[in-house]
């Protein structure tokens, strides 16, 4: 059985990287693409499913996980965790599903290091004005809240050289076949053909 | 002006390498992609142009040429000298455009060795009767003309996960795709896509 691909997503916020993995996977079946399902310490919300939205962990338990070394990568925001399961990535990948990961430049770090097999994108807006707008919203939050934004979406795209891939979301369709023409790509690479297809080549090389 | 990619394909006889190359240009614009002129000593055949099929030279021009450096890979083939100009190819990669060079494994290792920025690419087909079949061609030939050919195109297959990718030439047409795909994906690579959009990131980037 071929590996699955592990694909670290990053973006600034109002470059539309959720609404890009939300519509692959709509077009991808589950035993070929996920999306990697986080564990937190937050309460989860209302329609929020365990082990679907996010694995719902108390402090202690995440804590330690931690101590175990049982995350690729972590964080700590407004005092909640957040963490990628090593196993549970593993074990998805182990299936041959391509699992993918949307994370921030940090947490991209932090996985790299860990799996250098992991393919990473990252997603440009197609404008400064137009990421501006996006990142303006409803047009009801302060000045200073909106260039709080931006220089974080500034800081993010600072990084964008250390990812193998780079998409900028001009036209939302282009972006997407873009996505999947990355995914078939990778799917081609000999070291995953040659598990996919090893009876034929063991056939084609034999005597 | 970024840079053109270097694909080196190669295959056993009777993989449907140089179908594939065709009709992968037919659809390619010739400012966007190309196949690899050689530099041979063979006299030139009805039909064949300088500078299209082959670069024509005598064996002391290409004599020179060898102690000049000036080959990325050559070889010696029934007492006529084939070889890739080094020049030639970075003339055409510097203008954007990507170089298809169809070569063999041996030639392969050469190119690998002196860019390893160059990707490659192994065409194998669908099944040990269909090679045998596409060998035998029309049948006029002795059995043991067609067991050296077959001999030669297990000693090519031999080579096949020293090359980024691998496509399996059952259906034409989605072998053609596969070509298309890595192609596409090659150039959203950040190294690529920087060039590109170098005014794009330079705005995104500013304060």
């Amino acid at each position: 059985m071929a590996q699955g691909t592990l694909y670290i997503v990053s973006a600034p916020s109002g470059a539309g990287k959720s609404s890009l993995i939300q519509a692959l996977l709509k077009t991808q079946p589950l035993y070929d693409t996920q999306v990697s399902v986080s564990h937190t310490t937050r309460a989860s919300r209302p329609g929020e499913h365990h082990g679907e939205h996010y694995f719902f962990v108390s402090k202690d338990e995440f804590r330690q996980m931690i101590e175990q070394d049982a995350f690729l990568e972590y964080a700590e925001v407004f005092g909640n965790y957040y963490g990628t399961s090593r196993a549970t990535i593993k074990q998805v990948l182990s299936t041959g599903v391509d699992v993918f990961l949307d994370i921030d430049w940090q947490g991209a770090q932090q996985i790299r290091a860990q799996m250098p097999q992991a393919r990473s994108i990252f997603i440009l807006p197609p404008s400064k004005e137009e990421l501006d707008r996006r990142l303006r919203g409803r047009g009801q939050d302060a000045e200073e809240v909106i260039a709080k934004r931006m220089a974080q979406a500034v800081a993010e795209m600072m990084h964008y050289a250390e990812y193998d891939y780079l998409i900028v979301n001009d036209d939302f369709d282009l972006a997407l076949s873009d996505l999947k023409t990355i995914i078939r790509a990778e799917r081609l690479r000999s070291s995953r053909q040659l598990l996919r297809h090893d009876a034929l080549i063991s056939k084609l090389l034999a005597d």
